[in-house]
């Protein structure tokens, strides 16, 4: 099939299944913590799960190749990402089983209905509004700072999305991880499983990894640390099966 | 000097600056957690800090061994242990600057007075009262289970007890760190620094050692991990280090 491609657009290889994705090198890539939050996210066969803040749709593409799920939504605001997102659902022959859907994640329950998946995913904007320095370009400011929406919108709606004993993952920075438990509270999800994400084992984490369930009261588990690279600076096993380099 | 030592006690070394403290090899022994807790906490010059729950008295005996600070109060609720601790102190001829006070955490500001600390030190019990398997030994069990004081008594006495700005450090199960953010909520106490001490690097952790400050809004820092073993199986120059083995 033929997709066309915009202004600084190119198709990558997503070393999953021969899947492939359009990116915009200017405006909409993916990184490293889109990945490891497909990794972390466990969607089960015949799930339905929706990422909030889709991007380039490479959540749902990657969950698609991944998992057994049934069915994945991708929700973006962003009028280009959204245009991306589609052709390379097409791309990849996946119309019938990933819907890339044009909106609001504050309005994402009204939008894609209450209680109607067993999985949200989300890698949302890190920074609180008037904290770092916000890109000049309003489409990554928008990505990565909370101009649009916050932590609490992201948290609150996808309780709101998930049926009982639905599962969050969502991936941010560690140094919001106390602001993330007070959200997870408000809106009554409890955080079962942390993982931080390691440069390297003598390093800060530079992402956390969480999984919140709607409903219950699971004992929290931190998992073993995520370590990008060896101390020989090689990548390490878990980040090279994480993309798709090794099997597990 | 001469000290009595009662049945099933005996000397041990603390490898640093040659201080030794008394252990109830049936009763009061301490462990791992109070070492890493000593090395993680941070007494500046002149400052007084107090341990709520002190047992054997080894977290201010490390502490004075280890910073400036001034004067180290250790407060403990059972009389055998408060026994040993005082008897620990007198062994190091550290009388003058080391107090150990016989008393409850739950009325820990009324008996020592309010905002009178720069630094709070905890290492209180894990378990929450009915959880997991009690220990049949009474004095084993009120150090390891909510049995007499809570996680939350310990964080309300912390704020009370610390001046603007003072510190709390304390050492915890990961699984209850929800909890933890929650009760310094509470008391208006902030998490700074959070570093988890994993046995091996691909073990999950089974320590959280926590930073939180009395007021202000410090960005929460993860430390990288804290781990014990290395992968041949010795320890870790980071433990080795702790345990006054090696030089920083």
């Amino acid at each position: 099939m033929t997709i066309n491609l915009e202004e600084n657009e190119r198709i990558d290889d997503l070393d999953c299944k021969g899947y492939r994705i359009i990116q915009n090198t200017k405006k909409f890539c993916f990184g490293m913590d889109a990945v490891l939050l497909s990794q972390f996210a466990k969607v089960g066969k015949g799930e339905q799960a929706v990422d909030l803040g889709t991007g380039t749709g490479v959540i749902p593409l990657l969950l698609e190749a991944k998992t057994g799920g049934s069915k994945f939504v991708g929700l973006e605001i962003q009028a280009e990402a959204v245009h991306m997102a589609r052709r390379s659902v097409a791309l990849n022959g996946l119309e019938d089983k990933v819907i890339i859907e044009s909106g609001d994640i504050k309005e994402a329950s009204k939008l894609l209905g209450g209680a109607s998946f067993d999985v949200v995913t989300s890698n949302p904007p890190y920074m609180k509004e008037n904290h770092g320095l916000k890109n000049p370009d309003m489409g990554k400011a928008i990505a990565r700072h909370e101009l649009l929406c916050t932590l609490d919108d992201v948290v609150r709606e996808a309780s709101k999305l998930l049926k009982p004993n639905g599962r969050l993952y969502m991936v941010h920075r560690p140094f919001r991880m106390a602001d993330i438990v007070r959200a997870l509270d408000r809106y009554k999800l409890k955080p079962r499983t942390i993982q931080f994400v390691h440069p390297s084992v003598k390093k800060e984490p530079s992402l956390i990894l969480v999984e919140a369930v709607r409903g219950g009261s699971p004992m929290l588990k931190i998992q073993p640390p995520f370590i990008v690279f060896n101390e020989d600076g090689t990548y390490s096993r878990q980040y090279e099966i994480a993309y798709g380099h090794l099997q597990q």
